[in-house]
This record gives C-alpha cells, structure tokens and sequence, in this order.
C-alpha cells in the first residue's frame, strides 16, 4: 500500500488538514473587507507568536528573501556587523551582508557546535568604539540540528546602540522566542516550517531601535523596503503595498489559528518532548548525535550516520519504500548524517511512523536493529 | 441567494477548480522527483507561452518583484535608460529604476493614452552616442486598460546593443507576445492574472543579450540574483536555488495544461472576442471607454463613469449586492473610471453575469438603463 509521503524534512513541513481546506476555496480579492479581516488578524496572531509589540511585516518571498530585508533596510555600504555562523544558513546570512557592501566581521564554529557566547562578547567589547552595528545570527541552524542561545546574545546588544538581527527561520513557532524581551530587533521567519503553511510567505519584526536605523539605511530597496509595508498599517497608504499571495496568507491565518487554539506555549513544549523522544529513539538504535544534546534542536534532530553505512542509500529506502522523507546533510556534511524532523504540524504518531520507516530502512541498509526498540524509547520518553 | 464572489478585477482573477485541487493536496517536498518533474514542465509550458527559446527564471515574489530582478540584474548605477510610462504601473517601472541610480529619462503619455512609438524613436535616434542602454516600458498597462504596441518598439532595439524590457505582468497569457520574434530581453509576469493561479509567483525570461548586460551589472542582488537562478537549470547547483511555494508551483503548472490544452492561441482569441464584446456592451449602455477603442486592452476594459453618477457607488453596489467586483480608477483616475476585468478563466458567461449586475447597480445608482441591452450586445459581438 503506497501512503501520501510524511515529510520529516526541515522544510516545507506537513500543512494541517484545514489550511489546505482553506487554500482551496476560490481566490478572494485582497482590497476587500473579508480579506483585510483575515489580515490584520494575522498580523495579531503572528505577533503573539513573535511575543512583540513591534508591526510584523510580510512579504510574498523565500525565507531568504526575508532575510535581504533585514541587511537592505538596516544598513548603509561599508557598515559594519559581526555575522557569526555555525552553519550554512549562518553562511547565507554572512554572504548576503557581503553582497551589500557591509564590513563583515564572520565568526564561525565547527559545523555541530552552538556559537560560543563569549567569543561574541569579546568581540564586541575589544569593539571600544562602537564600529560594530549590529550581531547578525541564526537562532536554528538547520543544516547541523543546533540551536544557538539568542537570549545570550541579546543581552549583549539590548541596551546599546548595535542592533540584533536574528533569523528565525526554522525555529519560529517551533521554539519561543521572545523578541521584545531578548531584545531582538529583527527577526526573520518563513511560512513553511514551524508556521505549518506552504512556503512562499516571509515575514520580519521590526523594533523601534531598527527603525531608527532604517531611516539611515541608504542601500537602495523597493519590493523589500520595510517602510513600503509599515504605511498599510499606519494607514497611510493600501496595505499591502503589493498584490499579496491571498491564498497563502489565508493559509497562515487558519495555521496560526490553529496554534493559537492550542496556545503557543503547548506548541513549543510539544516540539521541545518531539526532540527529547528523537534524542531517544536515535540512542536506543546505538546512534549518536551531531552535536551535544544540549544544543540539539528542538524542531530537527541531527544524527551521524553510522560506520561502514550508505546513509544516502538508507534515506532513499525511507522515502521510497516507507514514504517517509529524511534529509541529509549538507555540504561537507553530505553522507555524514542525516536529519530527521519534527516541526509544526508533527506528533508522536508522525515520529513513531519516521522511526518505524528508519529501523526498517537501517536493518535493509546492513545497520542490525533491534526492531521496535526505537519505538519503545520514544514512548516512554513521550509518557 | 449569495453566491461566490466574481472577481472582474486585473488581479487576482478567478482560479480554475483543478487549479485549486492542486493546491489542496498535501504538501510534497521540493527536492524530490515528483516535484522537479512538475517544475521541468512547467518551465517547458512557459518557455511556449512566452513563445521564447529563453530560460523563464520563477521567483516566490509579486510582480513588482520581478520588475525589481530585471532592473538589478541588468544595470549598474548611473546607467541611461528610455522608462515609457503611460499609468500608474509604468510610473512604478520608472521609479524602481531611479532608485537603483539609474540615470532615467522619462517618457510619460496622457492617462488613457498609448506610448507614441514614434516619440520613443526620435529619443533614440537623438542619442547618437548610444547613451541610453535599455528601453523599459509596460505592456498592459492596468490601471488605464491600454495596451502598448510592443511589437513596434522591440524593433527599434532588436539589432541594437540596447537592451528592451517588458512588464507584462498583466498581460501574459491574455495577449499574445512573441518574446523572441519580438526581440524582448527581459519579460516579467505574474501568476494571478492571465495565468489563473493565485499571487505569490513570478517569472522573468532571459535573452542571451540580457545575460550578456547581467554580466556587466554591478547592482548588489542576491534573492533576485538571476544567475543563482539559471544555475540550477544548468545543473550547476540546486533547482530551484532557495525553497519554492511549492503549492503556487503545482497550481501554476496545472493552470498551464489547462491552457495548453485550450491551444494559448485559443487562449488569446477568447480575450480578444471577450474584450470586444464588453466594448459592445459599454456602447450599448451609452457609456464610453477611457480610451481610444484600437488601444483598450484584451483583459481589462476601462469605462468613463457617466456624468453625475457617484462611480464609487455603483461598484459597492455590484459588489455587496451582487457579488461581482470590478476595479476603480487609480490616483487622478479615482472616481472617474472603473474598469471591468475579463482575463484568464473568464469566458461569455462571466461576462454577462458582471453586464447583469452591472445594468442593476447602475440604475439602482440613477442611470438610466435599458435592462438586457448590454447582454444582447454582448451575445451578439461573441456570435
């Protein structure tokens, strides 16, 4: 029997029966009452889930997309901003400040490891004359499975000058953020992942602090510029500034319905027991983590593939023969691990289900297992 | 009895059911066979809608994002170019220029006017000097309801070294355009008008001579950076580069069976006949259109609103009593036109259910109609 495919990739994430109900229905246009309800609900919802007072700007983008935003509106040529990087996405967001003329100061970590804060702090304090704008970092690096402490981070930078830019992409949702309290003043997300809506909706928070830099920025923008999408809300001008994806905002608004219905804080406790019943699971088959357990995502669990075994040939038996899809590792991680999801729309019968597909798949690949044995840690770690 | 809204708007426009189902099945991920195969076809359909040997590069963005791409990827600060504006969507083409430094000389028509091709030649026979490097201007140009004659411009720059951009965001897939024959370099469009899916998606093709400029190009780009882009299709790095809207890329390849399968030259004549007999219908009610009949557009008709009748009144009418929605004017335009859409999955019927509402909501606003005149008109004009 061939079932519909379970993604238990980093993203697109599975989307909820009722949100695919609502992107089904006829388009609506978007300068009517109907759709600017749906909305400014939305607005509210998502800034419920970002813990802000700030205006969350979305934008029809990739995640990426979302985060260009951030370094086009905040900054000017030549300025200066420590990237620090634990990863790809870490890199991506270093490589788009270098494209825009900034002065990257890049600290990077051995792909595995979370960012050492104090590393941060040096830097930042040796920084005696403030030329150093802002810390640029990704809170979930999705190619290693590791969370960095942003609320460390944002401690260092809330009450000065230099901004804090964070991208959230495959953590919102999945993992509290609080961005007021932490002092963060973008934050970057996407609708794919922890949002359990299809991609193509981006989003980013905007603090006070960085619109004050936003009126200095002098890279040129347009289809990004943050100021475009603030007017709608001021009610200053039609909001959105550009025909919006309808369907998919509409998509969100149900998705974020639904995880405020469950309330926020259940969502996160939810995905933090997924990550403790992964760990679990990978340990009762004899496998081992990237990264310490400390540092392990809660939306995405990182596991080094075992000696003398294909891991590539294991993912592919996974998906092709139990219909359930993994990733691999990235770049010089291809081949050396691979990922197994369990953001947004996910519950211990989706795992369950990933770790079933993953015994079977291991034993065929030459990997002894002892059936059921992952099965049997999950559940006990769930309770 | 209420029924679904009928969107007679420039966009979105009305998606097709098996459109819709699409998208309401379960998410697939994007790195899979199924999904790139989906993607290759639907690169092939737009390569022949566009009637172009060229790559069509796909973005998770609005069309005012795609203009963006083309002025990024093609120019370098400083450069000359000829923006041809006749509206509100070629003022923005303009705009998006000067604010990526580009020297712009503008050619600005009359609302309700066509570009005068032959005050574009003059302009580029005076620059003896070969200053001016592009010529950008829209196709359709939406909040007036006229239509450029492209054609006629593409061959002032085709066997130049100037490049000639298009946005066709409202137009493709209503109105034929041979890209290729035509001699356009960048062509840019979006999903939710001629092309029958929701917003969210966009598309540009790329000439060779317009791959030539973006190797010169200096703007700062990364989300919108072509050659990440064409990367992927040439098997150089992943394909799409960033995470796509996967349920927008489904609906959008089975929107363009459907018309494919219609033969998009069937797909042109029915906007052409439809656009006829809504100026039949316009005249039977002794009302008159904004502009010179030769140049009102194949998807939106643009109508003067009959003096001393609040326009504003009449569109509320036909939208919450009967469930019709066409447009207003933009800007100056406010209050003294509305335009009636009839673009991508719009056919006789459509027609006449927004002549029908349209007849009520006029005399119910105090101009005199004779009821059915204009559906007569209108079923007569399509024969």
């Amino acid at each position: 029997m061939k079932r519909e495919k379970l993604l238990m990739t980093p993203g697109p994430t599975m989307v909820p029966p009722s949100v695919l109900k609502v992107m089904s229905a006829q388009i609506i246009h978007h300068r009517t009452a109907a759709f600017v309800a749906e909305y400014e609900q939305l607005e509210e919802n998502l800034k419920e889930l970002f813990d802000t007072k700030n205006m969350v700007l979305m934008f029809a983008s990739s995640g990426t997309g979302a985060m260009e935003s951030a370094i086009v509106n905040m900054f000017s040529p030549g300025d200066k901003v420590l990237a620090v990087s634990i990863g790809s996405f870490g890199d991506r967001f270093a490589e788009i400040s270098s494209v825009y003329g900034l002065d990257v100061v890049k600290l990077a970590f051995e792909w595995g490891e979370a960012a050492d804060v104090n590393k941060i702090k040096e830097i930042l304090d040796a920084d005696t004359t403030k030329e150093i704008k802002a810390v640029i970092m990704t809170h979930n690096e999705t190619s290693t499975g590791v969370t960095n402490d942003i609320e460390a981070v944002g401690k260092l930078t809330k009450d000065t000058d230099r901004l804090f830019i964070v991208d959230a992409i495959s953590s919102m949702g999945g993992i509290q953020i609080k961005t007021d309290e932490w002092g963060i003043d973008v934050v970057v997300t996407g609708s794919q992942k922890g949002l359990m809506c299809p991609p193509g909706l981006a989003y980013a928070s905007v603090s006070d602090k960085a619109w004050e830099a936003c009126e200095k920025s002098t890279l040129p923008k347009f289809y990004f510029d943050y100021k475009k999408y603030r007017k709608g809300f001021l009610g200053q001008g039609e909001n959105p500034p550009f025909t919006p994806p309808v369907s998919l905002m509409l998509g969100q608004a149900e998705a974020l319905k639904l995880m405020k219905d469950e309330g926020f804080e259940n969502v996160f406790a939810r995905h933090a027991s997924l990550a403790l019943a992964a760990q679990a699971g990978v340990a009762a088959l004899g496998l081992e983590l990237l990264c310490a357990q400390v540092n392990s995502s809660n939306i995405i669990t990182p596991v080094k593939a075992p000696e003398g075994i294909e891991i590539g040939k294991v993912i592919k038996t996974m998906n092709e023969k139990y219909d359930v899809i993994v990733a691999g590792g990235q770049k010089h991680l291809k081949g050396k691990i691979f990922r197994i999801g369990h953001c947004g729309y996910a519950d211990r019968f989706d795992l369950a289900r990933g770790f079933m597909a993953l015994e079977l798949s291991l034993r065929e690949n030459g990997y002894p297992v002892e059936l059921g044995s992952s099965l049997a840690a999950l559940q006990k770690s769930l309770g």
